[in-house]
């Protein structure tokens, strides 16, 4: 007979589970101290096996929300989003995921939001690494964008002079608002089915949390204390419905989340704290608002001079 | 030659999109005289053919917002969500589809949101009629729950004595929230792919306008001056935030509207102006906004009484 109990993940997995736990904790330290706020920390688990910690830091100084979200979860019947990909897979495979994935909705509208993933899923023979950060600004700073993309750059470059110039295509792919024929942010990097060799891959995304908070925490300390009014809080909230429509009709993250039953209030731990949505609304050409829809325009930033 | 216009619909198709533009007169009228202030109208074309007329009340006495959409199109390359109901038909088939749907987001929380819409479809020989309206309150009043409910089950008596028992337990299906394992609201009525007789459907269809205002309106009257303060329009935009959930995740006419490219600030029109998510909230027991649970119970309204 069979133990009830049956191993959450291979030893590889297990040990991919502890170091992401380990961004998890710096990533929060660093956040936590931008904002002079902490995280709340939530542990949940989950029926078929496994579970997470989901760290969340609401009504900040800096950050109206972040939420840093680590899992490690045990299913039994693959969610379809992983079989479409996989149709080699039973839909019966047991498989283990584990990941870091994390949303910062800043109080200033000059302060980017971000978000950033990584993760190790497996199933039977097959595993992969996936993950990415991009970036979504209200009103860019030609800079800003520069640095970020630089930043993530040199972060791939580490590890594979070829990651960068796959990777970044593919974010621009990735997060498009189909429906507004527009991109979420000025972009980052995404890559999935990353099937490199298990330590490589492991040490890979475990460096870009790292990368990250090189990435972002220069950006909120540049623009975090400039002035601004209703008019840009405004902006701001109704911009962030474009954050709300894309990750509620087409991140597949969500929807791996919603399809493999994990928490819900983790899950959906992404969305913004305060939205607005206008009715057929529009910058006035030539405003500060108008302006951000040619940072939207998929560009080399990381080629870019300031 | 095939002249480059070719017929938007049957003309049973066009009598009913005509009919329809007068439903929504009605309710736009209806609508403005019990807030005060009047819609703003929006015509559209579609490229394939067909178009609509989006009529929009936007920050009103009564209403933070209405939107009552009329739309009358001709497409070809049938949507994935109607093929996947109707595998007899080709994927290219030529299809013209018309109605109204609305949605009210009120101003004040003992209000209740209303959703309404009825539609006709046909595709070469089939066709058929859907639509249903559904109440979602938020301080919710067990009198306005029952005339709700009668007033529906009065109105589809009027036309066939099965339809309430068959539409009533639909619309608690239909509006169920998946991963909140929740009720949108107290439901109402739904139904699709009803193919009575053209006639009698189209009849039903038109009728559901009047019983709608009949159903709502009183509701609003008893409800629009009751005093509130900053609690209440807290939990009135949190809640807000499972009626985007249900409407970008599972609403199958904004899966339509977004697949069948229609225009995307009439498909989103139905989202509130104002929403808020609050991780991990949950309302204190026994208090007022914990008294909605029971109410998303679904219940057989109809019957029960005062």
């Amino acid at each position: 007979m069979q133990p009830q109990t049956v191993a959450l993940a291979t030893p590889f997995g297990s040990r991919a589970a502890q170091a992401l736990l380990g961004v998890q904790e710096r990533i929060c330290r660093a956040l936590a101290q931008a904002d002079g706020q902490d995280f709340r920390g939530d542990a949940w688990e989950r029926a078929e096996g496994g579970g997470g910690l989901s760290r969340v830091l609401s009504g900040g100084g800096v950050f109206e929300k972040a939420a840093v979200l680590h899992s490690a979860i045990r299913g039994a019947g693959l969610p379809p989003v992983v079989l479409r990909e996989h149709p080699q897979l039973a839909p019966d495979s047991p498989y283990f995921a584990t990941g870091v994935s994390l949303i910062c909705h800043p109080r200033n509208p000059y302060v980017p939001t971000v978000h950033f993933n990584v993760r190790y899923f497996e199933a039977g023979e097959v595993f992969w690494f996936g993950g990415g950060m991009d970036l979504t600004p209200y009103y860019p700073f030609r800079e800003d964008c520069i640095h970020f993309h630089r930043t993530l750059k040199a972060g791939c470059d580490r590890h594979d002079p070829r990651h960068y110039a796959q990777f970044k295509p593919w974010c621009d792919r990735y997060f498009h608002i189909q429906h507004r024929a527009e991109q979420r942010g000025i972009g980052g990097i995404f890559f999935n089915y990353l099937k490199d060799d298990r330590e490589r891959g492991l040490d890979f995304i475990l460096d870009l949390g790292a990368t990250f908070l090189e990435a972002y925490l220069p950006i909120v300390e540049r623009r975090r204390g400039l002035a601004h009014g209703q008019r840009e809080r405004d902006f701001l909230l109704y911009r962030r419905g474009r954050y709300v429509e894309f990750n509620l009709i087409y991140d597949q993250g969500t929807l791996f989340g919603l399809q493999s039953g994990g928490r819900i209030e983790s899950i959906l731990a992404s969305l913004p704290p305060e939205v607005a949505w206008r009715y057929d609304w529009r910058p006035e050409p030539g405003s500060p608002e108008d302006g951000l829809a040619e940072f939207l325009v998929p560009q080399d930033w990381a080629s870019l001079t300031a």
